[in-house]
Protein backbone atom coordinates (compact mmCIF):
# COMPACT_ATOMS: atom_id res chain seq x y z
CA UNK A 1 0.00 0.00 0.00
CA UNK A 2 1.46 3.57 -0.80
CA UNK A 3 0.51 5.74 1.95
CA UNK A 4 1.21 9.73 2.29
CA UNK A 5 3.49 10.06 5.44
CA UNK A 6 5.10 12.54 7.43
CA UNK A 7 8.53 11.87 8.33
CA UNK A 8 9.86 13.76 11.18
CA UNK A 9 13.65 14.35 11.42
CA UNK A 10 15.22 16.25 14.53
CA UNK A 11 11.83 17.99 14.74
CA UNK A 12 11.24 18.61 11.39
CA UNK A 13 8.42 17.51 9.57
CA UNK A 14 8.45 16.54 5.63
CA UNK A 15 5.70 14.17 3.74
CA UNK A 16 6.93 11.24 1.51
CA UNK A 17 5.28 8.03 -0.27
CA UNK A 18 5.56 5.01 2.00
CA UNK A 19 4.99 1.75 1.15
CA UNK A 20 3.55 -0.28 4.09
CA UNK A 21 3.27 -4.14 3.86
CA UNK A 22 -0.16 -5.51 3.04
CA UNK A 23 -2.42 -7.27 5.49
CA UNK A 24 -5.15 -9.07 4.06
CA UNK A 25 -7.43 -11.90 5.80
CA UNK A 26 -7.75 -15.31 4.18
CA UNK A 27 -10.69 -17.20 5.07
CA UNK A 28 -10.28 -21.14 4.73
CA UNK A 29 -12.53 -23.55 3.87
CA UNK A 30 -12.08 -27.37 3.83
CA UNK A 31 -14.54 -29.50 2.72
CA UNK A 32 -17.46 -26.72 2.30
CA UNK A 33 -16.84 -26.23 6.01
CA UNK A 34 -15.56 -22.62 7.03
CA UNK A 35 -12.16 -23.83 8.69
CA UNK A 36 -10.47 -20.15 10.36
CA UNK A 37 -9.30 -17.41 8.86
CA UNK A 38 -5.25 -16.00 8.30
CA UNK A 39 -4.36 -12.58 8.75
CA UNK A 40 -1.68 -12.84 6.04
CA UNK A 41 0.05 -11.26 2.80
CA UNK A 42 -1.99 -11.48 -0.07
CA UNK A 43 0.35 -13.42 -1.99
CA UNK A 44 0.74 -17.24 -3.20
CA UNK A 45 -2.26 -18.08 -0.99
CA UNK A 46 -2.89 -21.55 -2.85
CA UNK A 47 0.80 -22.41 -1.06
CA UNK A 48 -0.38 -20.77 2.28
CA UNK A 49 -3.39 -22.79 2.38
CA UNK A 50 -2.17 -25.92 1.51
CA UNK A 51 0.75 -25.37 4.08
CA UNK A 52 -0.97 -24.46 6.81
CA UNK A 53 -3.38 -27.90 6.39
CA UNK A 54 0.37 -29.32 5.99
CA UNK A 55 1.65 -27.77 9.24
CA UNK A 56 -1.79 -28.67 11.05
CA UNK A 57 -1.80 -31.90 10.50
CA UNK A 58 -4.76 -32.63 8.61
CA UNK A 59 -2.93 -33.67 5.33
CA UNK A 60 0.45 -35.19 4.60
CA UNK A 61 1.11 -34.91 1.56
CA UNK A 62 0.03 -32.84 -2.25
CA UNK A 63 -2.23 -36.28 -3.11
CA UNK A 64 -4.91 -35.55 -0.24
CA UNK A 65 -5.43 -32.63 -1.65
CA UNK A 66 -8.48 -33.29 -4.31
CA UNK A 67 -9.08 -29.72 -5.14
CA UNK A 68 -8.19 -26.00 -3.92
CA UNK A 69 -9.42 -22.90 -5.45
CA UNK A 70 -8.48 -19.27 -4.00
CA UNK A 71 -10.84 -16.71 -5.01
CA UNK A 72 -8.31 -13.71 -4.49
CA UNK A 73 -11.16 -10.86 -4.94
CA UNK A 74 -13.51 -12.58 -2.16
CA UNK A 75 -10.39 -13.82 -0.46
CA UNK A 76 -11.20 -17.37 0.16
CA UNK A 77 -9.25 -20.66 -0.29
CA UNK A 78 -11.88 -23.48 -0.80
CA UNK A 79 -10.22 -27.16 -0.60
CA UNK A 80 -11.62 -30.52 -0.58
CA UNK A 81 -9.83 -33.62 -0.04
CA UNK A 82 -9.54 -36.98 -0.97
CA UNK A 83 -11.01 -38.20 2.91
CA UNK A 84 -13.87 -36.62 3.58
CA UNK A 85 -14.15 -37.35 6.95
CA UNK A 86 -11.23 -34.94 8.29
CA UNK A 87 -14.29 -32.54 8.37
CA UNK A 88 -15.88 -33.65 11.45
CA UNK A 89 -16.29 -31.47 15.02
CA UNK A 90 -13.01 -33.08 16.41
CA UNK A 91 -11.16 -32.01 13.72
CA UNK A 92 -12.27 -28.16 13.46
CA UNK A 93 -11.74 -28.15 17.47
CA UNK A 94 -8.54 -29.07 16.88
CA UNK A 95 -7.74 -27.02 14.13
CA UNK A 96 -9.23 -23.62 15.69
CA UNK A 97 -7.17 -24.46 18.95
CA UNK A 98 -4.08 -25.36 16.79
CA UNK A 99 -4.65 -21.75 14.74
CA UNK A 100 -3.93 -20.13 18.54
CA UNK A 101 -0.29 -20.42 17.16
CA UNK A 102 -0.53 -23.94 17.27
CA UNK A 103 -0.24 -24.08 20.64
CA UNK A 104 -2.89 -26.65 22.08
CA UNK A 105 -2.53 -28.83 19.67
CA UNK A 106 0.96 -28.70 20.06
CA UNK A 107 0.84 -28.71 23.75
CA UNK A 108 -1.39 -31.93 23.51
CA UNK A 109 1.87 -33.34 21.16
CA UNK A 110 4.47 -32.43 23.21
CA UNK A 111 2.42 -34.44 26.32
CA UNK A 112 0.98 -37.14 24.50
CA UNK A 113 3.01 -38.36 20.98
CA UNK A 114 6.48 -36.50 21.27
CA UNK A 115 7.12 -36.95 17.45
CA UNK A 116 9.69 -38.71 15.39
CA UNK A 117 13.38 -38.55 15.67
CA UNK A 118 15.21 -37.05 12.91
CA UNK A 119 17.91 -39.70 12.10
CA UNK A 120 19.02 -38.06 8.84
CA UNK A 121 22.99 -37.73 8.61
CA UNK A 122 22.99 -34.59 5.98
CA UNK A 123 26.17 -32.50 6.56
CA UNK A 124 26.33 -28.75 5.82
CA UNK A 125 29.57 -26.71 6.41
CA UNK A 126 29.06 -23.34 8.41
CA UNK A 127 30.58 -21.42 5.58
CA UNK A 128 27.93 -22.70 3.47
CA UNK A 129 25.14 -21.30 6.36
CA UNK A 130 27.33 -18.29 6.11
CA UNK A 131 26.63 -17.94 2.22
CA UNK A 132 22.85 -19.18 2.20
CA UNK A 133 22.00 -16.79 4.69
CA UNK A 134 23.41 -13.39 2.57
CA UNK A 135 21.61 -14.69 0.02
CA UNK A 136 18.75 -15.11 2.04
CA UNK A 137 18.55 -11.74 3.13
CA UNK A 138 19.37 -10.33 -0.24
CA UNK A 139 16.05 -11.90 -1.66
CA UNK A 140 14.44 -10.72 0.87
CA UNK A 141 12.57 -7.66 -1.46
CA UNK A 142 9.37 -6.61 0.19
CA UNK A 143 11.19 -6.68 3.87
CA UNK A 144 13.65 -3.86 2.48
CA UNK A 145 10.65 -1.80 0.83
CA UNK A 146 8.43 -2.24 3.40
CA UNK A 147 10.32 -3.71 6.79
CA UNK A 148 7.46 -5.30 7.81
CA UNK A 149 7.12 -9.15 6.30
CA UNK A 150 9.16 -12.50 7.21
CA UNK A 151 10.48 -14.55 4.98
CA UNK A 152 10.99 -18.32 4.73
CA UNK A 153 12.72 -20.43 2.40
CA UNK A 154 13.76 -24.35 1.59
CA UNK A 155 17.58 -24.68 0.68
CA UNK A 156 19.41 -27.50 -0.10
CA UNK A 157 23.46 -26.78 1.04
CA UNK A 158 24.47 -24.54 -1.98
CA UNK A 159 21.02 -22.62 -2.84
CA UNK A 160 17.52 -22.03 -2.22
CA UNK A 161 15.27 -23.52 -3.04
CA UNK A 162 11.98 -21.77 -2.25
CA UNK A 163 11.36 -18.78 -0.93
CA UNK A 164 8.13 -16.78 0.46
CA UNK A 165 7.38 -13.53 2.39
CA UNK A 166 4.34 -12.60 4.27
CA UNK A 167 3.49 -10.42 7.45
CA UNK A 168 3.44 -13.82 9.98
CA UNK A 169 6.40 -15.96 10.15
CA UNK A 170 4.18 -18.97 10.93
CA UNK A 171 2.43 -18.45 7.00
CA UNK A 172 6.04 -17.40 5.68
CA UNK A 173 7.36 -20.90 6.15
CA UNK A 174 3.43 -21.84 5.53
CA UNK A 175 4.05 -20.80 2.15
CA UNK A 176 7.34 -22.68 1.39
CA UNK A 177 5.82 -26.11 2.78
CA UNK A 178 3.00 -24.98 0.01
CA UNK A 179 5.21 -25.04 -2.51
CA UNK A 180 7.28 -28.16 -1.58
CA UNK A 181 3.95 -30.02 -1.52
CA UNK A 182 2.99 -28.87 -5.04
CA UNK A 183 6.29 -29.34 -6.51
CA UNK A 184 6.97 -32.66 -4.53
CA UNK A 185 9.95 -31.90 -2.95
CA UNK A 186 11.82 -33.76 -0.44
CA UNK A 187 11.27 -31.96 2.35
CA UNK A 188 13.24 -34.14 4.73
CA UNK A 189 16.55 -33.27 2.67
CA UNK A 190 16.30 -29.73 2.83
CA UNK A 191 16.91 -27.00 5.20
CA UNK A 192 14.88 -24.20 6.61
CA UNK A 193 16.06 -20.44 6.94
CA UNK A 194 13.58 -18.28 8.60
CA UNK A 195 13.72 -14.48 9.59
CA UNK A 196 12.01 -14.80 12.85
CA UNK A 197 12.51 -16.35 16.07
CA UNK A 198 12.43 -19.94 16.52
CA UNK A 199 9.65 -20.89 19.52
CA UNK A 200 8.13 -24.51 19.97
CA UNK A 201 5.29 -23.86 17.32
CA UNK A 202 8.14 -23.28 14.22
CA UNK A 203 9.88 -26.24 15.88
CA UNK A 204 6.64 -28.74 15.63
CA UNK A 205 6.45 -27.10 12.07
CA UNK A 206 10.13 -28.32 10.90
CA UNK A 207 9.41 -32.05 12.74
CA UNK A 208 5.97 -32.52 10.78
CA UNK A 209 8.26 -31.72 7.61
CA UNK A 210 11.07 -34.04 8.57
CA UNK A 211 13.96 -31.03 8.36
CA UNK A 212 16.49 -31.53 9.87
CA UNK A 213 18.39 -28.42 10.02
CA UNK A 214 16.47 -25.16 11.08
CA UNK A 215 18.85 -21.65 10.90
CA UNK A 216 18.05 -17.95 12.12
CA UNK A 217 19.56 -15.27 11.98
CA UNK A 218 17.13 -14.75 15.51
CA UNK A 219 16.95 -16.09 18.67
CA UNK A 220 15.15 -19.49 19.34
CA UNK A 221 13.16 -20.10 22.67
CA UNK A 222 13.82 -22.39 25.87
CA UNK A 223 11.12 -24.91 24.62
CA UNK A 224 12.42 -24.55 20.95
CA UNK A 225 15.89 -25.62 22.44
CA UNK A 226 14.37 -28.66 24.14
CA UNK A 227 12.39 -29.80 21.54
CA UNK A 228 15.18 -29.69 18.81
CA UNK A 229 17.29 -31.82 21.46
CA UNK A 230 15.00 -34.35 21.88
CA UNK A 231 13.95 -34.71 17.85
CA UNK A 232 17.74 -34.39 17.00
CA UNK A 233 17.30 -30.99 14.94
CA UNK A 234 20.16 -29.22 14.19
CA UNK A 235 18.86 -25.96 15.49
CA UNK A 236 21.22 -22.82 14.16
CA UNK A 237 20.88 -19.55 15.86
CA UNK A 238 21.82 -15.66 15.44
CA UNK A 239 23.58 -16.15 12.27
CA UNK A 240 25.30 -12.78 11.75
CA UNK A 241 28.18 -12.87 9.02
CA UNK A 242 30.13 -15.71 9.96
CA UNK A 243 28.96 -16.13 12.79
CA UNK A 244 26.82 -18.20 14.54
CA UNK A 245 24.92 -20.24 17.33
CA UNK A 246 24.21 -24.18 16.90
CA UNK A 247 22.26 -24.87 20.05
CA UNK A 248 21.45 -29.03 19.43
CA UNK A 249 22.52 -31.70 16.56
CA UNK A 250 26.16 -30.00 16.27
CA UNK A 251 27.21 -33.02 14.25
CA UNK A 252 25.50 -31.76 11.56
CA UNK A 253 27.45 -28.56 10.74
CA UNK A 254 31.28 -29.43 9.37
CA UNK A 255 33.73 -26.78 10.42
CA UNK A 256 36.99 -25.61 8.75
CA UNK A 257 40.05 -27.64 9.69
CA UNK A 258 41.87 -26.20 12.69
CA UNK A 259 45.13 -24.42 11.59
CA UNK A 260 48.17 -26.19 12.99
CA UNK A 261 49.99 -24.21 15.78
CA UNK B 1 17.84 -20.95 30.70
CA UNK B 2 21.22 -21.81 30.83
CA UNK B 3 22.30 -23.57 27.28
CA UNK B 4 25.93 -25.26 26.25
CA UNK B 5 26.18 -23.69 22.68
CA UNK B 6 28.75 -24.31 20.21
CA UNK B 7 29.71 -20.65 18.55
CA UNK B 8 31.05 -21.18 15.07
CA UNK B 9 33.61 -18.36 14.09
CA UNK B 10 34.71 -18.02 10.59
CA UNK B 11 34.50 -21.74 10.98
CA UNK B 12 36.50 -22.39 14.19
CA UNK B 13 33.94 -23.81 16.79
CA UNK B 14 33.97 -22.50 20.59
CA UNK B 15 31.17 -23.36 23.68
CA UNK B 16 29.90 -20.97 25.72
CA UNK B 17 27.09 -20.52 28.05
CA UNK B 18 24.39 -18.61 26.36
CA UNK B 19 21.17 -17.63 28.10
CA UNK B 20 17.71 -18.76 26.14
CA UNK B 21 15.05 -16.85 26.34
CA UNK B 22 11.83 -18.85 28.42
CA UNK B 23 9.16 -20.27 26.85
CA UNK B 24 6.25 -21.54 28.65
CA UNK B 25 2.53 -22.85 28.34
CA UNK B 26 -0.41 -21.20 30.32
CA UNK B 27 -3.45 -22.81 30.76
CA UNK B 28 -6.31 -19.95 30.99
CA UNK B 29 -9.68 -21.54 33.17
CA UNK B 30 -12.54 -18.65 33.13
CA UNK B 31 -14.77 -19.65 35.69
CA UNK B 32 -13.89 -22.88 36.27
CA UNK B 33 -13.79 -23.83 32.39
CA UNK B 34 -10.59 -24.77 30.64
CA UNK B 35 -10.44 -21.33 28.10
CA UNK B 36 -7.01 -21.49 26.52
CA UNK B 37 -3.72 -21.96 26.14
CA UNK B 38 -0.96 -19.33 26.10
CA UNK B 39 2.70 -19.54 25.00
CA UNK B 40 4.46 -16.89 26.99
CA UNK B 41 7.18 -16.06 28.97
CA UNK B 42 6.38 -17.09 32.50
CA UNK B 43 6.49 -13.62 34.51
CA UNK B 44 3.57 -11.62 35.64
CA UNK B 45 1.26 -14.31 34.46
CA UNK B 46 -1.39 -12.60 36.50
CA UNK B 47 -1.29 -9.48 34.59
CA UNK B 48 -0.64 -11.39 31.54
CA UNK B 49 -4.70 -13.40 32.61
CA UNK B 50 -6.22 -10.42 33.09
CA UNK B 51 -4.63 -8.62 29.84
CA UNK B 52 -5.83 -11.24 27.76
CA UNK B 53 -9.65 -11.36 29.03
CA UNK B 54 -9.35 -7.33 28.81
CA UNK B 55 -7.94 -7.07 24.90
CA UNK B 56 -10.31 -10.11 24.30
CA UNK B 57 -13.54 -8.40 25.44
CA UNK B 58 -14.61 -10.52 28.22
CA UNK B 59 -13.87 -7.86 30.88
CA UNK B 60 -13.90 -4.02 30.94
CA UNK B 61 -12.21 -3.08 34.27
CA UNK B 62 -10.67 -4.98 37.00
CA UNK B 63 -13.82 -4.83 39.19
CA UNK B 64 -15.65 -7.23 36.80
CA UNK B 65 -12.73 -10.20 38.39
CA UNK B 66 -13.79 -11.59 41.75
CA UNK B 67 -10.48 -13.67 42.14
CA UNK B 68 -7.72 -14.92 40.11
CA UNK B 69 -5.07 -16.86 41.19
CA UNK B 70 -1.96 -18.17 39.21
CA UNK B 71 -0.21 -21.63 40.32
CA UNK B 72 3.41 -21.34 38.54
CA UNK B 73 4.15 -24.58 38.95
CA UNK B 74 1.24 -25.99 37.23
CA UNK B 75 1.27 -23.18 34.62
CA UNK B 76 -2.63 -22.52 35.15
CA UNK B 77 -4.56 -19.00 36.08
CA UNK B 78 -8.38 -19.25 36.70
CA UNK B 79 -10.03 -16.47 37.21
CA UNK B 80 -13.26 -16.10 38.31
CA UNK B 81 -15.82 -12.85 37.08
CA UNK B 82 -18.40 -11.43 38.78
CA UNK B 83 -20.58 -11.94 35.87
CA UNK B 84 -21.27 -15.99 35.70
CA UNK B 85 -22.29 -15.88 32.62
CA UNK B 86 -19.14 -15.18 30.73
CA UNK B 87 -18.60 -18.71 30.50
CA UNK B 88 -21.33 -19.87 27.65
CA UNK B 89 -20.31 -21.71 24.92
CA UNK B 90 -20.77 -18.97 22.62
CA UNK B 91 -18.37 -16.86 24.22
CA UNK B 92 -15.52 -20.01 24.47
CA UNK B 93 -16.08 -19.64 20.92
CA UNK B 94 -15.28 -16.30 20.57
CA UNK B 95 -12.38 -17.17 22.77
CA UNK B 96 -10.86 -19.67 21.21
CA UNK B 97 -10.81 -17.85 17.79
CA UNK B 98 -9.68 -14.59 19.27
CA UNK B 99 -6.87 -16.60 20.52
CA UNK B 100 -5.52 -17.39 17.37
CA UNK B 101 -3.84 -13.84 17.05
CA UNK B 102 -7.46 -12.34 17.53
CA UNK B 103 -8.38 -12.65 13.90
CA UNK B 104 -11.67 -14.18 13.62
CA UNK B 105 -13.24 -11.85 16.29
CA UNK B 106 -11.46 -8.89 14.80
CA UNK B 107 -12.44 -9.84 11.44
CA UNK B 108 -16.41 -9.69 12.29
CA UNK B 109 -15.61 -6.45 14.47
CA UNK B 110 -13.89 -4.56 11.30
CA UNK B 111 -16.90 -5.67 9.47
CA UNK B 112 -19.77 -5.56 12.11
CA UNK B 113 -19.31 -3.25 14.96
CA UNK B 114 -16.70 -0.71 13.63
CA UNK B 115 -15.43 0.74 17.61
CA UNK B 116 -15.41 3.91 18.99
CA UNK B 117 -13.69 6.78 17.30
CA UNK B 118 -10.81 8.03 19.80
CA UNK B 119 -11.14 12.21 20.25
CA UNK B 120 -8.64 12.41 22.91
CA UNK B 121 -6.31 15.83 22.06
CA UNK B 122 -3.18 14.84 23.86
CA UNK B 123 -0.15 16.48 22.55
CA UNK B 124 3.08 14.81 22.12
CA UNK B 125 6.42 16.01 21.08
CA UNK B 126 8.71 14.29 18.24
CA UNK B 127 11.38 15.06 20.58
CA UNK B 128 10.03 13.62 23.60
CA UNK B 129 9.06 10.57 21.47
CA UNK B 130 12.57 9.88 20.93
CA UNK B 131 13.52 10.58 24.67
CA UNK B 132 11.12 7.74 25.78
CA UNK B 133 11.61 5.47 23.01
CA UNK B 134 15.42 5.66 24.46
CA UNK B 135 14.42 5.13 27.65
CA UNK B 136 12.17 1.86 26.49
CA UNK B 137 15.06 0.31 24.86
CA UNK B 138 17.46 0.71 27.66
CA UNK B 139 15.01 -1.24 29.66
CA UNK B 140 14.50 -4.18 27.63
CA UNK B 141 17.09 -6.40 30.31
CA UNK B 142 16.13 -9.74 28.81
CA UNK B 143 16.17 -8.71 25.39
CA UNK B 144 19.69 -7.85 25.30
CA UNK B 145 20.15 -11.04 27.63
CA UNK B 146 19.00 -13.31 25.16
CA UNK B 147 17.69 -11.34 22.35
CA UNK B 148 14.27 -13.64 22.26
CA UNK B 149 11.56 -11.23 23.51
CA UNK B 150 9.13 -8.25 22.65
CA UNK B 151 8.61 -5.38 25.04
CA UNK B 152 5.58 -3.35 25.81
CA UNK B 153 5.05 -0.05 27.60
CA UNK B 154 2.32 2.29 29.02
CA UNK B 155 3.77 5.84 29.16
CA UNK B 156 3.28 9.39 29.56
CA UNK B 157 4.33 12.08 27.88
CA UNK B 158 7.36 11.95 29.91
CA UNK B 159 7.99 9.13 31.59
CA UNK B 160 7.47 5.18 30.83
CA UNK B 161 4.86 3.84 33.42
CA UNK B 162 4.37 0.08 32.81
CA UNK B 163 6.90 -2.22 31.01
CA UNK B 164 6.61 -5.92 30.26
CA UNK B 165 8.57 -7.91 28.34
CA UNK B 166 7.38 -11.64 26.48
CA UNK B 167 8.45 -13.94 23.69
CA UNK B 168 4.85 -13.02 22.37
CA UNK B 169 4.26 -9.55 21.18
CA UNK B 170 0.65 -9.73 22.08
CA UNK B 171 1.47 -10.74 25.39
CA UNK B 172 3.51 -7.98 26.27
CA UNK B 173 0.97 -5.32 25.46
CA UNK B 174 -1.33 -7.65 27.76
CA UNK B 175 0.73 -7.76 30.53
CA UNK B 176 0.96 -3.93 30.12
CA UNK B 177 -2.85 -3.73 30.05
CA UNK B 178 -3.02 -6.36 33.17
CA UNK B 179 -0.92 -4.00 35.15
CA UNK B 180 -3.08 -0.93 34.48
CA UNK B 181 -6.35 -2.66 35.66
CA UNK B 182 -4.41 -3.57 38.75
CA UNK B 183 -2.97 -0.42 39.22
CA UNK B 184 -6.58 1.63 37.94
CA UNK B 185 -4.48 3.57 35.39
CA UNK B 186 -6.46 5.60 33.16
CA UNK B 187 -5.27 4.06 30.14
CA UNK B 188 -6.71 6.36 27.76
CA UNK B 189 -4.60 9.30 28.48
CA UNK B 190 -1.25 7.07 28.00
CA UNK B 191 0.47 6.12 24.94
CA UNK B 192 1.66 2.66 24.15
CA UNK B 193 5.51 1.71 22.81
CA UNK B 194 5.49 -1.55 21.41
CA UNK B 195 8.84 -3.46 19.96
CA UNK B 196 6.80 -5.16 17.20
CA UNK B 197 5.47 -4.98 14.20
CA UNK B 198 2.11 -3.10 14.38
CA UNK B 199 -0.71 -5.46 13.25
CA UNK B 200 -4.37 -4.86 13.00
CA UNK B 201 -4.36 -7.06 15.98
CA UNK B 202 -2.25 -4.75 17.82
CA UNK B 203 -4.83 -1.56 16.97
CA UNK B 204 -7.77 -3.90 17.42
CA UNK B 205 -6.17 -4.19 21.33
CA UNK B 206 -4.93 -0.26 21.19
CA UNK B 207 -8.96 0.38 20.66
CA UNK B 208 -10.23 -1.66 23.11
CA UNK B 209 -8.01 0.20 25.58
CA UNK B 210 -8.90 4.08 24.09
CA UNK B 211 -5.32 4.91 23.67
CA UNK B 212 -4.54 7.71 21.12
CA UNK B 213 -1.11 7.25 20.05
CA UNK B 214 1.06 3.99 19.24
CA UNK B 215 4.80 3.92 18.81
CA UNK B 216 6.76 1.03 17.89
CA UNK B 217 10.26 0.91 16.14
CA UNK B 218 9.48 -1.43 13.94
CA UNK B 219 6.58 -1.21 10.77
CA UNK B 220 2.66 -1.04 10.70
CA UNK B 221 1.03 -3.24 8.26
CA UNK B 222 -1.74 -1.91 5.43
CA UNK B 223 -4.57 -2.80 7.30
CA UNK B 224 -3.09 -1.57 10.46
CA UNK B 225 -2.71 2.14 9.21
CA UNK B 226 -6.36 1.92 7.83
CA UNK B 227 -8.06 1.02 11.57
CA UNK B 228 -5.69 4.07 12.54
CA UNK B 229 -7.20 6.26 10.40
CA UNK B 230 -10.43 5.05 10.40
CA UNK B 231 -10.30 5.55 14.38
CA UNK B 232 -8.26 8.29 14.59
CA UNK B 233 -5.37 6.56 16.69
CA UNK B 234 -2.18 8.06 16.04
CA UNK B 235 0.10 5.75 14.82
CA UNK B 236 3.97 6.27 14.98
CA UNK B 237 6.33 3.98 13.50
CA UNK B 238 10.71 3.39 12.59
CA UNK B 239 11.42 5.39 15.56
CA UNK B 240 15.08 5.09 15.16
CA UNK B 241 16.77 7.87 17.18
CA UNK B 242 15.15 11.21 16.27
CA UNK B 243 13.78 10.09 13.36
CA UNK B 244 10.01 8.66 12.88
CA UNK B 245 7.20 8.17 10.52
CA UNK B 246 3.85 9.40 11.34
CA UNK B 247 0.93 7.70 9.62
CA UNK B 248 -1.93 8.84 11.02
CA UNK B 249 -3.38 11.46 13.03
CA UNK B 250 -0.42 13.59 12.74
CA UNK B 251 -2.43 16.64 14.54
CA UNK B 252 -1.53 15.23 17.92
CA UNK B 253 2.56 15.22 17.42
CA UNK B 254 4.02 18.38 18.08
CA UNK B 255 7.07 19.29 16.15
CA UNK B 256 9.84 21.82 16.71
CA UNK B 257 9.15 25.26 15.37
CA UNK B 258 10.85 25.84 11.91
CA UNK B 259 14.15 27.88 11.93
CA UNK B 260 12.88 31.36 10.61
CA UNK B 261 14.20 31.76 6.74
Amino acid sequence: MEKEVVRITDGVPGTFKDTVAEEAFLTLYLNDKELLTLMCSPDNLKELSAGFLYSSGLIHSADDIEHISVNVSKMTSRITTRKKDLSDDAIFKRIYTSGCGKNMLFYNTLDVAGGKIVTNKIQIQSSQITELVKAFEAKSATYKETGGVHSAAFCSESEIIAFHEDIGRHNAIDKVVGEALFSNMNMENLMVLTSGRISSEVMYKIQKMGCAVIVSRSAPTSLAVKLAEKWNITLVGFVRGRRMNVYTAVERIGVAPRAKV
